[in-house]
């Protein structure tokens, strides 16, 4: 909770919070501001004191939506704090001290400001953080039932956006050589099923803005590969959706995977889906109360390497086959944020009340052109119990609902497939 | 160009560039890789020598796509250089040197790397750039004909979104208190008309990342004010668009705006319009190869002060009423990027050729619920012809076409106007 700061501000001796950049796509600026179109700005959160946002007058209306107190300035405030560091520095009210300095925001730009600083009020010093360690992702851990609504809205949506996806691919036309067909008889591409995912989405008034992965064979078994825009849809092949969205503008996001085989699974595959839905359910069915997140890592990577793969817990170096990820990570503001579930990770991420995070074991052959992830979002919540946040069903082979594509192709595609 | 960036290095004795962040949405590491699913990643260039893009090994498939020679690692580059710095750097052949640091990345995590670097690799200096003499936007201001022919595809798409918004604005039926109707036979809301956009740049492959300026009235009357979701279209009112979507996942952007009165103007309005219609043709008209641009911002101040309104360089402290902003900026992968045209632009700021810049002077009383802006993107061509990128016309009050909203409303929304 944003309540938690202060604490962790005198935890870690820090006197200051200051965050650099835009209002909005800018999950720490974001998480106090609430958005908006105000940018460059400098947040100052002083220990104990009330969040003051600098902004370019220009934007000050903007700002004022945000409820927090304004100071309005000649130009963008980075470049006001760069410019005169001591001035700016002095009207905050800082004069001293150690200062956190956090934001999404050239990096360039924000090592001059330090660099100014450095020079000019050398009593300031200014703090980064390493990644996973950093306080707001501490402090945003813990959700309140209002930023949980609007996590599970986007769910919501997410799950409408795959079902139109599913309703799309499984209604086309399929030539002899088990090509999908678009609605001119084109070949049906990864391209043209994209555009119509940010189309579904900007309807609802969510955004993709870090697009979505939707990949087909070789490319589903590399897990964050999002897909070739030219590569076609074929029956037979593993498709990896995995889709995260947010509110436009940079709010709170949601995650979700789903494997998909269309008309059938060839077997190998079907038995990789198995392995994965096998060890996803027990993992779920685990998953308790305040327990360490990493403990499921563990127990994921147990369950794969029992059936014979590599993970990263059973092999030295860069695994690319077998089970090659964590098992999940918190959702929020930030797509991936605490709690963290891989093995580095300290032992403080925890399902604690209020949490919200992805469950979503994978196994990879690419050379195998296969790859299955499962993946959705979960609540602790205040109450202790853990709730799946949207439901969606968990098929993975898809049946062909157009007349043509379950008579001849079906076959013509199960020899393809063979090869 | 990129070509420039070796030279750039030369001149500002640096070794070599580190960019951090994602491949997307991130202009420094954008104009290198292209874009990509490619998160937390490490661009290394040095001095006269070639991109070398590190990657987490999940994301191999997406780095390989940019081109760019890379190297996959076990996770996250960014955190790889945090936990190892003198490891990382020595095997991308850098033990000594001046690196400039650039991205639009996690800033805490940047701050992290470098004191982990001054901690572990002393002899490495760590450089910051101000913002308007960053290298980069050096090079990237002098775009070729492909850079261009993009921009101006993003800017074909956005005037076909302009034409549709104001066809469905001026076929709107009106109540009798000048309100436009949705097709429901509601107030048209300010969030309806947004979300259509939205959507009608999806359609086209298009995204808004920062959103649009699409202001009411008041609002209009402050330039970065985006407007208020619950405002209402009125006939008779003043209402800017901005508007300045790019390529989806954080390519070339676009720049536009116009202002609208919908059924009838305001004398005021209309006398306010045609100021900042005149100075727009006097600028556009004198632009001049390789002319200083911030010579037409003080010529724009010096029209609009002779009408008598205020400027910034005819007053002290923050002007918020007149002519408040710079008359325009360079536009690329960043919305804002060199030349830049304000007071304290350097005089390098120049309209050479492969220049893409806007014009865009504007007015703002926000008391007297006005505001006018008119924009359009030029091209300084190879052969030195200042060319507009798209046309689109600059008419101010847009005739309403629905039978109801030309009959009795006008008149009613005449008397509203007087208030």
């Amino acid at each position: 909770m944003k309540t938690d700061l202060d604490m962790l501000m005198t935890e870690r001796g820090i006197d200051a919070v200051m965050i650099l950049g835009n209002a909005e796509n800018n999950p720490a600026m974001y998480y106090f501001t609430g958005g908006g179109h105000v940018t460059n700005a400098v947040l100052m959160i002083p220990r104990a004191g009330k969040p003051v946002l600098y902004c370019n007058a220009m934007e000050r209306g903007e700002a004022e939506k945000s409820g927090l107190q304004t100071v309005p300035m000649r130009t963008a405030p980075m470049e006001e704090l760069a410019r005169n560091p001591a001035e700016f520095l002095r009207q905050a009210g800082l004069v001293t001290g150690r200062v956190a300095v956090m934001g999404h925001a050239n990096v360039a730009s924000a090592f001059h400001i330090a660099d100014r600083i450095r020079a000019e009020v050398p009593s300031i010093a200014l703090v980064g953080e390493e990644q996973e360690r950093a306080m707001l992702l501490y402090a945003m851990e813990t959700k309140d039932e209002a930023e949980v609504a609007r996590i599970r809205a986007v769910g919501e949506i997410t799950v409408e956006v795959v079902g139109k996806v599913q309703q799309y691919l499984t209604t086309r036309d399929v030539r002899e050589d088990a090509v999908l067909l678009d609605e001119g008889g084109e070949p049906l591409t990864i391209r043209k099923v994209k555009r119509k995912i940010a189309l579904w989405l900007a309807e609802r008034g969510a955004a993709d803005p870090e697009g979505c992965i939707l990949s087909i064979g070789h490319d589903a078994g590399i897990p964050h590969s999002v897909g070739n825009p030219d590569d076609v849809f074929r029956l037979g092949e593993t498709i990896v959706f995995d889709i995260f969205p947010a509110e436009a503008g940079g709010g709170y996001f949601y995650d979700f995977t789903r494997t998909w085989s269309l008309g059938f699974a060839h077997p190998d595959a079907q038995a990789l889906y198995d392995e994965v839905s096998d060890a996803y359910r027990t993992i779920v069915e685990n998953l308790d109360l305040n327990a360490s997140f990493k403990e499921y890592n563990q127990l994921a990577c147990d369950l794969f390497h029992k059936k014979g793969h590599a993970t990263p817990m059973h092999a030295e170096g860069v695994v690319l086959d077998g089970y090659v990820h964590s098992l999940g990570h918190g959702v929020g503001l930030n797509i991936h944020e605490r709690p963290f579930s891989r093995p580095t990770s300290s032992d403080d991420n925890r399902l604690k009340p209020g949490a919200v995070f992805t469950i979503e074991p994978g196994l990879y052959y690419p050379d195998r052109n296969m790859g299955v992830r499962i993946e959705d979002t979960y609540w602790v919540r205040p109450d202790g119990r853990i709730e799946r946040l949207v439901e969606y069903p968990y098929d993975f082979v898809l049946q062909m609902k157009s007349p043509k594509a379950s008579e001849t192709s079906v076959r013509g595609a199960r020899s393809a497939g063979d090869r």
